[in-house]
């Protein structure tokens, strides 16, 4: 991968950031890994240019979608790779990430879905027809899919306020969601929302609604700090209806549901991005360390203990990062493999504490990564259009990853780590608020 | 000061951020922050358009000149203030910093100039009429200085590569500067530079170059992660001729000289930017947590102990940052107040040691105090257009500021230490570089 | 003082821990000082001895009072130095934990007392005849203080159990106190207690006990990790029966009283003892550096890159501790130079918060220091009778000086840097107890 | 085993601590950690008394000998159980430490001599008898084996100076060793020294000694901050002659050998004692937490917002520490797994740079898991006898350990980051000492 592998002189190219990456464990997910470290190369001369025109990604869609990487997490039967380890999406979204971070994202919110489909059709006795048309688009890579899950507010997660009204024939959608990625080219978008249940409480739903269905208004409002590229818009629901097919119907809100697999396969590997741009970072430095001369010494860079001494803690915590990272997927893989009959809310607690750990760390290290790599490279690393002027705001998005924020992260943690239930608050403020629109 | 005050619900009101905050010390000192504080208020309101369209803060210096804040380090005989302790100069620069960072550094560029002008001035038993004159244009305020010192590839403070050949009459000037600080609005450019003396080698030299000299061209480059309204462009000097009266032939490149006064002037306040920038973080979140309900439980930001905590990190840091700064100052101004001719070496390296440990205290805490105030407020500080969006870019200038980077900052203080000269291996490489000199 | 100060070579000379130290800003404070560094000097010499043997540092308070230096903190009217600044009294702990933490913590126990009583003097207008003759003696260095104010199972500052019930004439005591500083030698022991109130429930109080009264038993109980010097035994109260004149009884458990400066006078200058440690770890650093070469090179550890990088951490830390409690001591200061009258419940706050806030940031500092002199020095400070083994154990406690631990010192500075009330919740706490008390 | 695994109430068996453990990837690892556990729960029984009396754990050592655990490295057919994998006597290593941490480091001072004497004969084509000799003697657990590598002044692994002089039918060893543990029963004492080239130089060696041999005496000498059951004494060697096969004779020294396998498996897990301790004082933790009950509230510190946060912080570290240490000892493995010829330095260079990465972050992470675990369980954790007394005194020797301090660790990731040659300098020191030796 061009912008990644170090060379020239020969002393790059031992370079430790290749030498303790992330490997995937499965031979389909080699050949995803393989697959993202072309498509990296070739985002990474563009990466530049969709962050400074705040442009989404469309053209490095388009590249996944013909070489078949978006339908990766897609089952073989359907024409996709066939990975089902979350472990190895991990490995891919990093390297991906190395060359364009927003792509890495708004790549994973499609095969964070892919996963979780192909999981359901696997796991159904009968699959229903749905299901397998479904697969069939997303096998052939013929629909891209964005999650429209948080809500201005927060607490989406728990409690959307968007809702799907019964009417006939189907359901009529009424909210507001933001940060839905990929909404600028999707052709299908996944709804997290209610559904009122007749008792004046409401059931947690999900529905699938196909671009230009009247009511849904993609509003292209995406302009942030970093993660340019992903175009994670607003979208709108007036009015929208959909048929009754389109829309799944769960358990009540505030009793915890077993959808913990999709959460982890759309949330998880987001974290990897991360990974990958300290990578990019760590490669960034120890080729410019090796070739820049200091002035009046002199000295290459890499010559000055001041400056190994940078690089060394670069290396630690690089290393922290992929560690953490790698050894929760592998838990979080070992916990998807067993049977949903088997899974107790502890286990899910677990693989949710793994994931957060993971996040928590990963956002630390790779930030203190960047940073470092700023303090070695000077003042021109501060300059707009330069590698990490973009990766020191890309890094950012890392904490506003759902569904915790760094203090509530910290929270979960502390309650799975003493082994108290971590929805106790949850359950008891949304009991409060049934109980409140039982009286009312 | 509008922006940065709390209130509101009484809560807010008794916020430590305001509690805590350092104050000047003279009495001229006071009326130098009583003013930043006014003009504060006002620069907070366009602060977000500069650092949108990349313009020089234009405005604020107008605001400046006309309520004599630019001339506060002026000798009162001269129309200025009289703010002689850098210790009140440092929490000035602060206090403008909450309203507008770029602002804050852009004014010191020129307040630290003004202050080592005036100490020289009071320090001559006969002052040049060169330097009274200049005085009485800055008492009155009515011109700004940028300083052309930064060089591309760095070491420019020990070793610029900017040349003052002599010629008839004055001397011809060539090189290139970055990072020169107002030099869109400046009528006055002060140049660091070398001079050729003659034997092979160089001595140091300051220029003082008007606007409108031929030879000398800004070049509007400056477009930045943050710091966006610094205006802080390039300058070459191509066959720029000046005055014998304009250039300031110091001591032999390499010979240590008694040039600190004006180094700690100009750089060492800008320290005190950081701190604002925490400042005006901390009130958001203060503010913001007692206003804003989270979904679904209804409960007020402060009423989450995970929220607390993070608070109560931030104030920890930013009493770390304003007690380290503050502490400085104070041990600069003492550093000051001695005669020059008691002033050994070693009492330099430790004034600098202050600063650079300062810098380095301000620099993490200040980064921190923002990183924790974006967790706190969530996603939507993520967005082009919110304060801490800009804030998170601003607070990064801190480590590119001279004359050390982070890892070498360490190196000095790591040798004052431990009582060895910090200057050994700068000095070998200037003797070396001499020795090829004569040599060649 | 022999152990700290550097020299020999005159590399060590130029140490930056002297440079950088607090000093004290009142001429009382300053005699105070020299005293504490005359002491500190021949206290070091007995250091190891007690840790070692687990003995009271009995000599050192026979020293202190035949200098006066335990009456420092009495008025000049009574015989003592007259020192009113607790920022003094800072800098003077910290220079005695130069050479003797134990003997630091254990002094300021007493030093506290004898400077709330002398305040309390100063500012009654006719000081009862108790309190004049107890100032005699604390004057005159005739006896030494002990204060028993914690119990196990912690909370005895805001709800001791230890009571003393009335009874004809007097007090009867009971109860259990345990890390009572001094109590070997102590004649008086001042007593945090709980008052029956007659009505179900209880008044805050404090008694005042004789050595030697029937029913108060000290139990040399103390042996701990380190500060193994400081003779903190348990105190056990059994029917002990006391005067009425030697017990004050306060306002009600659970009704915030104005006892802040005695608190702030007995609890935060320890803080100091740990400054006082980092500097003797620093000390011990920068002359081994400058002395001991490394096998096989034979260069000196301050030849070292890496050395020198822990040592410039270790000088950053230095410097943030110091600045820290140096600011927040002069704040203190301010606070209690305030008239009782005008300080509102959220002055008071204010100054438990900067209190608060230096003990995390000094102990998080001071054991940075330790850990790294470790590093620097190598093995050998692993070994037993090393200076460093033992700080390294002595640094530890300052996590659980009174009157909150590090997490409940988060909590306290998040909710007042908030605006919020940080006794809320223990308000709830008792008035919960007393409805309880009543209904019971 | 009994202390660590939680239970009771309920809530303390979902405890995290347990859950995301490192767990044996071999059928032989497997059995070799069971064992450990067994005597894990055993030896934690002793361990305070070990520590109290400052004796060698001589009952730990039968208990392995008779259980088959010291010989676990050793090949089957010679009775071991055939561990050949590090990640596995990592794990096994720090199961260990949770009851005894001194034990734990003892007992792989001689399993990794063990392991490295098994693969020295498993990759010889024709094993010398003497080999096969020691591992039957080995492989029934009928010796112990110390280790003498450390010289005062440090430097050793590079340059001893402890010496093998060639006399007539063998050698005569003259030199002193410091730390070396397991001295007072080890039959065996494995030393690491310099044979003189007979050409002003010298050559790496390695020499086998019997106990009782003339002229080596072991000098019981061990008495340090923590690790007090490890018996690391002193032995002298004055005049000691051993036989021809005693030693080994490698290559000259400055030349980097290839005993990379030796020096990995020996010191590499020693890291997993400090993950252990970390286990042992989360347990802790996570215990005490849902059962003791706060006053006056009567909360349980788990009903603590500010004590989950730190329990929080303790599991990221702890997650932090495991899987950084874990996936270094499967890299380190899969160096190991290469055939010797195919591995060139740089590869070497990158095991130990797994190593030292793992050992920089495992030490400061299980440093801090204590450092909080004290702060959670307050001031009884501070005295004598206390389970957090000793393992904050225990953790602290992770930064002694062969073969780099923290500083200089940083220093080689540094280098082998850059992909510098981390020897370089050590090298050029070695060639002026023998330029020094080849003219004097």
């Amino acid at each position: 991968m061009g912008p990644v592998v170090n060379g020239g002189d020969g002393r790059g190219k031992e370079c430790r950031s290749d030498a303790g990456e992330l490997t995937a464990r499965t031979e389909a997910g080699r050949r995803m890994v393989e697959l993202a470290q072309e498509h990296a190369a070739d985002f990474a001369t563009r990466a530049a240019d969709h962050d400074r025109d705040n442009t989404f990604v469309r053209e490095n869609f388009e590249a996944m979608k013909a070489s078949g990487f978006l339908a990766a997490t897609a089952p073989q039967e359907f024409g996709g790779l066939g990975v089902s380890s979350l472990h190895d999406l991990v490995v891919a979204v990093s390297r991906l990430a190395r060359g364009c971070p927003s792509t890495a994202i708004a790549a994973n919110m499609h095969l964070g879905f892919v996963w979780s489909t192909a999981r359901g059709w696997r796991a159904a006795a009968q699959p229903p027809p749905q299901l397998t048309m479904l697969l069939r688009l997303l096998g052939r890579g013929r629909i891209v899919v964005s999650h429209a899950g948080t809500e201005p507010g927060g607490g989406a997660i728990s409690f959307p306020r968007t809702t799907a009204e019964p009417v006939p024939g189907g359901y009529r959608i009424n909210g507001h969601k933001i940060f839905a990625t990929n909404a600028e080219i999707a052709e299908t978008v996944v709804v997290f929302l209610r559904v009122p249940d007749g008792a004046g409480w409401f059931n947690a739903g999900t529905a699938v609604v196909r671009t230009g269905t009247p009511g849904m208004t993609v509003e292209r409002t995406w302009d942030a700090l970093g993660m340019r590229g992903s175009g994670s818009h607003d979208i709108r629901f007036t009015d929208c209806v959909v048929g009754r097919d389109m829309v799944l119907v769960g358990r009540p809100l505030g009793e915890m549901a077993t959808e913990w697999p999709g959460l982890l396969a759309v949330n998880f590997p987001l974290v990897a991005a991360y990974v990958g741009i300290a990578e990019r970072a760590m490669s960034h430095v120890t080729e410019l360390a090796v070739t820049r001369r200091q002035q009046p010494s002199g000295q290459l860079l890499a010559d000055r203990a001041p400056v190994r001494s940078q690089v060394a803690e670069m290396a630690v915590e690089l290393a922290v990062a992929r560690a953490t990272l790698g050894r929760a997927a592998e838990a979080i893989d070992a916990f998807l493999a067993r049977p949903d009959a088997e899974v107790e809310p502890a286990d899910a607690y677990r693989a949710i504490e793994d994931f957060q750990v993971a996040k928590l760390v990963v956002n630390r290290s790779a930030a203190a990564v960047v940073d470092r790599a700023m303090a070695v490279t000077g003042g021109q690393s501060y300059r707009t259009g330069h590698l990490l002027n973009r990766l020191y705001r890309d890094v950012r998005a890392g904490g506003f990853m759902q569904p915790y924020s760094p203090p509530e992260a910290l929270e979960f943690v502390g309650r799975t780590a003493l082994g108290l239930d971590p929805f106790d608050e949850l359950r008891d403020s949304l009991a409060s608020a049934r109980a409140a629109a039982a009286a009312g």
